[in-house]
């Protein structure tokens, strides 16, 4: 194990040459990173962290790891409409490792290269492997998609398919899926929706992101907006993969009660509905009755079921 | 030991009820925090981790973690000259343990009121004790005091004492000291130097807060903008307490290389001394001959000694 210091880890892994944003007018190397904010817009300000056997395994993918850190930070930036510019990054590592820091910052990179966000600082320490991002990104003033916004007759969307990094779990446990390459990219990989999150943001009026399951999240709209909603089951995204899991095992709960998807969930007017330009699905409906409910067989039943939750 | 979910444990510990500056305009509980940045300013983020075994003791007093963790947070907006607005915390702990939260989260508020920053957002995880905050905070647009803007003929000035903090760890290693009170106050309690940080942006060139020792962070001046420095010994402002160990250990470069002091290092044109209005004293000057000598005794030697490396 060659032995390194901060700096230069920080220089050999972590130093981006070019910021991208002129926004960013200071990078890694002072006492603060500097940035000034144009005139007209909010800068939107989210933290994820992630923790060794918590939320990922000991034996994770480096590079796995530091794309998957940040994309969970960028679909935050997302639901709120907002166009990412930049992140810092707080790095707990138990020890130098030269492969997995290779491995980590390339994951880190390719991602923020492929939505032009620069890193601008952190602090790197030694201790159990925790893994913490700050994304920052611009919104137009006074327009970021609010969790309190939904109002009474908006139709829900989601994008994409429910449940894919779901079954990715399970199948990381041991089902056995005939064509599970997708879903564990999916899984392992998720896009975040940042440029769909741009795009709706203008008609959408309350968004989130499905960290969760659909089922634990949309009642933070719910809450915030203090109404009710309705889903229809039959409406639900459903990869064929999680199609044939819930035919195999009758756990047709799992792509809403699942975490993990990173898949935007956001409500719009009825009258509005002609604006939407990107691929997504009605899923329900929000309503004036308070609580969560979902039209099944024939049946409307209070939909339970939330998702993880630390300390309890 | 009481179960709590994520939610309740954020509502009951973390919850600010009122955001005290107006920059801020959306505080925890959506996907992203908001600010504004007015016009003329630019925005000043720093990120710093305290890690258990690593910066503190297993058996550390959660009320000094808490207010530790972002008074050096505070301390590096300091050094850019920036008032502090914000900050967020990513909060990895173990379990859920009330007293425990109930003292971290008022020593993180007793600090956060007198200096008027609000807590806006975070994460809160299970996993290894593992603290970030990420502080943020407005700065004269084209003012910050970078490490890079340190000329050839600039005095150097310090704020406070060099190494309370050094001689507090000793104290808490064993060493006897016959006034301790004060020593362990500045070790635990260090006052991050905000007002006088903004109070010199304006007429000081470089500024680096001491967090590592003036021997090795004077250097980070000393390398960004290309020149060198030479200090005084009997310049260096030490408190009784520290001058009576130097007695009985002859250990003079503790004040030099020990870390956590938290005071403010700055350059000043001799031309601009006249506006310094703020507790201060000049310990040397900036040359352009490289590297860092110290004069002690009659003699002029280079000043080796650097601080806390993790890795290494």
């Amino acid at each position: 194990m060659p032995l390194i210091s901060e700096f230069d880890l920080i220089q050999q892994y972590f130093f981006q040459k070019k910021i991208k944003n002129p926004e960013n007018t200071l990078g890694i190397g002072d006492d603060c990173a500097l940035m000034t904010v144009p005139t007209g817009y909010e800068l939107a300000i989210t933290t994820d962290t992630m923790v060794e056997g918590v939320h990922f395994f000991p034996d994770a993918n480096p590079w796995q790891l530091g794309y998957k850190l940040l994309a969970v930070n960028l679909s935050d930036l997302a639901a709120m409409g907002a166009r990412p510019i930049a992140f810092s990054l707080a790095l707990t590592i138990p020890e130098a490792h030269s492969i997995w820091l290779a491995e980590f910052s390339k994951g880190l990179f390719d991602l923020a290269t492929q939505f032009s966000v620069d890193l601008i600082g952190g602090d790197t320490t030694s201790g159990s492997l925790t893994l913490t991002i700050q994304a920052m990104g611009l919104v137009p003033k006074e327009r970021a998609m609010l969790r309190s916004n939904a109002e009474i007759g908006d139709l829900i969307f989601v994008t994409g398919n429910l449940g894919d990094s779901g079954l990715g779990l399970e199948i990381e446990k041991g089902y056995k899926c005939p064509s599970p390459e997708q879903i564990l990219k999916q899984f392992h990989q998720p896009i975040p929706r940042v440029l769909e999150g741009q795009a709706i943001n203008g008609y959408a009026n309350a968004c989130i992101d499905l960290s969760d399951g659909i089922a634990s999240d949309l009642k933070h709209i719910l809450k915030k907006s203090n109404v009710g909603a309705q889903l229809d089951w039959d409406k639900i995204p459903l990869s064929k993969e999680v199609f044939r899991y819930i035919q195999e095992t009758d756990n047709w709960q799992m792509p809403l009660s699942a975490g993990d998807d990173y898949e935007l969930c956001f409500t719009v007017n009825p009258e509005k509905v002609d604006m939407i330009k990107i691929n997504c699905t009605q899923v329900g409906i929000i309503e004036e009755k308070l609580g969560l409910r979902i039209r099944r067989l024939g049946k409307t039943d209070e939909l339970k079921g939330k998702g993880y939750e630390h300390f309890s």
